[in-house]
């Protein structure tokens, strides 16, 4: 009869002990198909435990398929394949992923200096919410994103951006890229999507990643070449017309106007306007929205919190136009909400309360600080000699176009062994640059505070030799 | 000359009156493309502002591309489109969406009862995040989620669900339908995905709308038929052998092997294997997942915390076999991770302290007893005598198979007259149905109290004239 060592000391309770036990030799094939197990009564009386816990160890065996059960009869053992186990020993443990490499000088674009952010005010805010709004915060949110922050959001995009949008026209997601990949959904595979080329690589690489057919759309001066788009079959197209990532143009009006009329010429073209940075615009009002100006319903705006706020925040949102949503709320309205009520309700009250607007004015300050630390550095090191600096008033990064002594990769090399952390302009590429396009770098300014850029294009100075 | 009404008690800065006065005379055509403004100095000293403010304005016209600037010549209009704008009347408002209509009873399995949640201990592990772990919050977290989380999620596969699984093979998202989405990103949307039919509906849903052939596969008591994924040309396939999504069938050892060996059959296969509710099992251990039993990385392990803690919190996670985390980490490290740091870290806390488990087990009993009185009601009222439950011991929601005399179409309308929320089976076929199936309804018992089982079920006997 089975006998396995059942062990009162052992943490497990005995009916488990004994289910593994049979569950092991049926598996080891020692308890062969069709053989019949002791009644329940005489196995407990074996082993001297309870009828319950061998009822206990069968009825477990018996869910799982180890055992049948037949009236009358008894327990007989099922036919299972003698599988291995995960008992056996485990694989070679994963090597965790590799940290980012952080250099003394980080000329990063991939983050903002999260000191700036308001973290006790926030905190405050999220214990507010904690204890004033314990009860919406379980419940499943609105798909589009709790109500409060919708409304928060559209009163800012009125008196920012110039954008009207009902609150019922927003929906809320987990990051820009969730609501790309969304977008794909939303408006088919089928038609080329369209990206800037050189350009932002995330939106290339997600929508290629869910089925799209990409395009990369050559620049001109003024941005996208809306010209180049019915050539290259494209239905939907991703801009940043507020501030071309990265070579910072600002698409002017005539332009925006002519990509409209691109968008109204046929049915089911639309353009997502990814606004990504345009909270930081440093001279003169804030431009337009393409959105703005769009009276087709063609335009899709997206705008994210995590370069105005924290990238770790996660909320990013956009602006469907009426029959979008229409349609997205008749087919996809089974998307549960992607962000968690508790920070949208912490962001729709920093928002009300207004912190968000003295957030981004503070930080306004101090990144224009840094950004003219930057080139009065560089006119002091006479690296404004060597190349030029090019971006225009907006956004958090410039372009420093460079003489041709050296390739883009050589730059990047030598700034990283001085300890300066640098971009080249060819990692936006997507198709092959024009052969006599002078090597250029991207220098984000956000994580360098203003006394640092001095010292920050010395060793530039020291690695380039300009 | 440009005579605006600048009013100096307006809320907007000068510049900027001047600025949209400048605008609006572009775009009615009233000042002409090639036209040449005054001079910055000639227009200030007509309008009695300062030069600056002239600057200002004509500087934002520039930089929108409403201008063109001519060294030593001046300012011309440049040739812009007359564009109806969004200052013209806004369309009518959207209708916010319709709130779920909710009844007395609502026997519903879309949410859990909240009010079981500890959330007095959650609220204190939040408050002890935010002060303890400050600086990690704001920075953007790891791509697969916070190492703190993925530890103490693989802690607890390991000790109730039988798996090992590295944290470094965990990837936590913004619930099961992000992940989801992205796992046909990164399995690739050729070959068919396999789903249960009847199933829960989101999953054929999401495969679809992500760009996969979907094909519905049928069931028998075992769950889903194997045999058949051959003919249906099947690559992947999303099963729920825990506890089968309504019919509640526990897929046994056979079976489960078989699904692993068709697996193994072709490379390229793969089992989603989701096991959404299997911490509600309420008698003998725990069901041995399909991951534990795979030798081969065929199987990807999906679960979630909105079942187990609360819909709100957002937070699912996937196993992923070490040679797809592979190919994901070379892939889609683009991706950020779409849970906001601030409820991995509380989340981790809650898990690393025991609540979690506690919070399951307190829940289990709770469920138990919710339907044990279900079951005892409907002995009493005299239910059992219509129709019969099925859907095992696990779960939160059973089935109900009902004799003949109506539809589920009556059965469900004749409920939600009475006040009771019931679902039919019919909700779940993706195919029509065999003709001779009896009506059936789905009955999630988590949201009605144990003592509201028996009021709840005399309602459903004046509907139903059991």
């Amino acid at each position: 009869m089975l006998t396995p060592i059942l062990n009162s000391a052992d943490r497990r309770p005995l009916y488990e002990q004994l289910y593994r036990h049979i569950r092991a030799e049926i598996e080891a094939g020692r308890l062969r198909a069709g053989e019949r197990l002791p009644s329940k009564r005489a196995l407990a009386a074996h082993l001297k435990v309870s009828v319950v816990t061998v009822e206990g160890a069968y009825g477990q065996l018996l869910a799982e398929g180890y055992l049948r059960s037949e009236p009358k009869r008894g327990f007989f053992v099922q036919a299972v394949q003698q599988e291995r186990r995960t008992d056996a020993p485990a694989a070679p443990p994963l090597a965790p992923s590799r940290p980012r490499a952080s250099l003394p000088y980080d000329f990063s674009t991939s983050g903002v200096d999260t000191s700036l952010f308001p973290f006790s005010t926030w905190a405050k805010l999220m214990r507010e919410v904690l204890s004033a709004q314990a009860d919406s915060l379980l419940a499943a949110s609105h798909p589009q994103g709790v109500p409060e922050l919708r409304r928060a959001v559209a009163e800012h995009l009125y008196r920012f951006r110039g954008i009207r949008a009902d609150p019922e026209q927003i929906v809320v997601g987990a990051g820009s890229e969730t609501l790309i990949a969304f977008l794909v959904q939303l408006l088919g595979r089928d038609g080329g999507y369209g990206v800037e080329d050189p350009g932002y690589a995330k939106p290339h690489r997600i929508l290629s990643s869910c089925g799209a057919a990409v395009r990369p759309v050559p620049l001109d001066g003024h941005g996208l070449r809306v010209d180049a788009l019915s050539a290259l079959k494209v239905r939907v197209v991703h801009v940043t017309p507020s501030h071309h990532y990265p070579l910072g143009i600002v698409m002017p009006v005539a332009r925006r106007q002519a990509l409209l009329r691109w968008a109204s010429e046929q049915p089911g073209r639309y353009i997502l306007e990814d606004d990504y940075d345009s909270e930081f615009r440093f001279s003169g009002r804030p431009i337009p929205a393409l959105q703005s100006l769009d009276s087709g319903e063609r335009v899709i705006y997206l705008n994210t919190f995590a370069k105005s706020l924290a990238p770790s925040l996660r909320i990013s949102y956009m602006v469907l136009p009426p029959h979008l949503l229409e349609r997205w709320r008749r087919e996809f309205w089974f998307y549960s909400s992607t962000v968690p009520s508790f920070e949208q309700y912490a962001l729709a009250r920093f928002m009300e309360g207004g912190h968000f607007e003295r957030h981004l004015n503070r930080s306004r300050t101090r990144y224009k600080a840094r950004r003219e630390a930057l080139l009065s550095a560089a006119r002091d090191t006479g690296l404004t000699r060597a190349g030029s600096f090019a971006g225009g008033d907006a956004g958090l990064h410039l372009l420093l176009w460079m003489d041709r002594r050296w390739t883009e990769a050589e730059l990047v090399e030598r700034a990283a062994a001085a300890g300066v952390g640098v971009s080249p302009l060819s990692a936006c590429d997507l198709t092959p640059p024009p052969p006599d396009r002078p090597p250029a770098l991207i220098l984000g300014y956000t994580r360098i505070a203003a006394e640092d850029m001095a010292p920050a294009l010395r060793h530039l100075k020291g690695a380039w030799g300009f």
